[in-house]
C-alpha cells in the first residue's frame, strides 16, 4: 500500500484514423493506476460527478486499485473530446468540459499521507504542492505538467520542482521548460531548476532518462498497430513508478528497469481505447515485452 | 581496397542558427567515403567541374581515399544552398545547381568493376541500376533514395531494390515508398518490394534496422551541440558500410555493430560545417563514442 498518484478522472470522447470512441474512461490517474497495479498496490485520488458510472470504478476495484480516495461532488465529470490524425503524434483538443474538475482541491485522508510513493498527474502545479506537503515522509515523488502550466503557473512550477525526485514530460514540454531547441541542453537547464532526475517522453521515439549524471536512451515498443495514443504517458508514469514502489531501488540499473517497465505499459496503453487491454493483461505478456524491449536495443562491444 | 561509393560531391553553402558557410565540401560521395575512411580502403566514382579546387581532392587523398573515380569535365561543380531552422530536423533548400552532375553517367574502371562493398547513394535509381550492373560479383550493395525518385521513378526504383542487400532511407521517405503512417508496417512493405535488409534512419531519434526478420533500435549519440546536420545520413552510412567491408560479417549482432558506427560518425559529421570535425578524427574517438552508447542504451534483465 505504498504508491498514491493524484490526478484527473475523465469521460473521453475520441475519433482516431481507426475509429471513435463515446465518454470512454480516461484521465491520468486511471491509465496511471492501471498500469502501476500490475507492480503494486495504488490508491487513486481524483474527483468524480454524480453522473459517473460505477462500472468503471468495479473496473479499478477488480485491479485492486484503492478508490477510497475518488470523490464524488455534484456536478458532472470531466469529459475531454479530441482527435488524432493519421500520425497519431499530437492530439488535437476539440472540447474540454472541466465541470467537477475545476474544483478540485485534494485533501488527503490520514492513510494516503503515509504513502510514500507519489504521482503528481498533470494538473495545477499548486495543487501538486499543496498534495505534496500533506505526505508524512515523501520518499520519491514523481510529477508531470503540461504547456499551459509552464506558461501560466510557472513560478509555482519551478518551486515544485524542487521537492520533485523525478519530473516526467514530454519532449515538446521539455523545450519549452528550458527555452532550448537541442534536448539535452534542455535536460541540463531543467535539471539546475532542481528535480533529482528527468525522464523526457518522446512518443514513439521512446524516452531519454537523465539520473545521476548518466542518460539512458530507452524505445517505444515497436508496435504495428496503435490505435490510440492517449494515455501513454500516464501509463509510462505507472510502469515507472509502480516498479520502483515494488523494489525501493533507485541504483541507475534499476531506474532503467522502470522506465523500460514504463515503455511496456504505454505499449499496451496505446493498442485499443481506454483501458481495453490495459486492463485486462496477464504478467507474462508484460515480461515477454520487456524481454522483446531488452532484444531489440543490446548490443555488444566491438573487438578491436 | 573493397568499398565503392557513387554519389555526389558538392559546394554546400549552409545557413543554420549557429553560422554560415559558402561552397564548403560536401555531398553524399565526400561525407560517405570520409565516414567509411576510418575502417576500410574506398574508391570514390562522381563528377566535379573544373572550379573544383584541389586543396579537396588533396584532403580526400589525405584520408587515403581513392579518388581516381573522381571525373573532373568541363563546366561547374554541383551546389547546394541550403537552411536549417532551430529544430535543425528538415533542411529548407534555399536552390540547388546541378552543373556537371546533371549529365552524370558513371562508367566504372576495371578495377573499380571489381569491388565488392557498393553504396549507391542518393542519385537517379536507373544510373543506380546501370552502376551496380557494371560490379562483376557485388557481395553486399547498399542504397539511399529520395523523395523525388520515390515520386517520379518509382518503378525503377522498385527494380532496383530487388538486388539490394540493404536500403538505408529516412523515415518521411519510408513513409512516402511504402504509403504508410506507422513505420513497422512501412518497413514490412518496403522489404516486400525486395532489399533483403532495410535501416530508417529517424536524425536525432536514431534509427530502426530490419536484418534477418529481427528489429534492431538504435539511438543517435546524444550531443548538445549540433551545428549542422548536413551530410549525417551518408556518414551513417558510411560508418555501416565501412565496419561490414572491413569485418565481412552479415550476422545479426555485427550489422548492429556496423550500424553504432554509422550512428557515431553521424555525430561526428553534425558537430562542424563540412568535414572539419569529421576528417579530423582518431580511432580513439570513434571507440569511445562506440562504448558511450552502448552504456546510454544497454539494460539489464530484471528479477522476476
Amino acid at each position: 500500500m505504498s504508491l498514491l498518484v493524484v490526478g484527473s478522472v475523465a469521460l473521453d470522447t475520441i475519433e482516431t484514423p481507426f475509429g471513435k470512441t463515446q465518454e470512454a474512461l480516461g484521465g491520468s490517474a486511471i491509465y496511471f493506476s492501471c498500469a502501476a497495479s500490475y507492480f503494486t498496490d495504488v490508491s487513486l485520488v481524483a474527483v468524480v460527478g454524480e453522473d459517473f458510472p460505477q462500472e468503471h470504478i468495479d473496473l479499478l476495484e477488480r485491479r485492486g486499485i484503492d478508490t477510497s480516495g475518488l470523490v464524488k461532488t455534484s456536478g458532472h465529470t470531466f469529459r475531454w473530446v479530441g482527435r488524432y490524425g493519421f500520425d497519431l503524434n499530437e492530439a488535437e483538443t476539440i472540447n474540454t468540459y472541466l465541470n467537477v474538475f475545476e474544483q478540485f482541491r485534494p485533501t488527503l485522508t490520514e492513510r494516503h499521507r503515509e504513502k510514500e510513493f507519489i504521482f503528481l498527474a498533470n494538473i495545477d502545479p499548486d495543487l501538486q504542492k499543496s498534495v505534496l506537503h500533506q505526505i508524512e515522509r515523501p520518499r520519491f515523488a514523481a510529477s508531470d505538467t503540461m504547456n499551459f502550466w509552464i506558461e501560466r503557473k510557472n513560478d509555482s512550477l519551478k518551486s515544485l520542482l524542487k521537492s520533485i525526485d523525478v519530473l516526467v514530460i514530454n519532449e515538446a514540454e521539455a523545450r519549452q521548460l528550458a527555452g532550448e531547441a537541442n534536448i539535452f541542453r534542455a535536460a541540463r537547464a531543467i535539471l539546475s531548476f532542481g528535480p533529482k532526475s528527468l525522464i523526457i517522453k518522446r512518443g514513439e521515439y521512446g524516452s531519454l532518462t537523465f539520473h545521476n549524471h548518466s542518460v539512458f536512451v530507452a524505445p517505444a515498443y515497436p508496435l504495428e498497430t496503435v490505435f490510440d495514443p492517449t494515455g501513454a504517458g500516464d501509463s509510462f508514469a505507472g510502469g515507472l513508478m509502480g516498479f520502483l514502489a515494488k523494489t525501493r531501488n533507485f541504483d541507475t540499473e534499476n531506474i532503467k528497469r522502470a522506465v523500460i517497465f514504463g515503455s511496456v505499459m504505454a505499449s499496451f496503453a496505446v493498442e485499443t481505447f481506454s483501458l481495453e487491454r490495459l486492463a485486462n493483461l496477464d504478467e507474462g505478456e508484460i515480461f515477454q515485452r520487456y524481454r522483446k524491449l531488452r532484444e531489440i536495443t543490446n548490443f555488444e562491444d566491438f573487438e578491436d
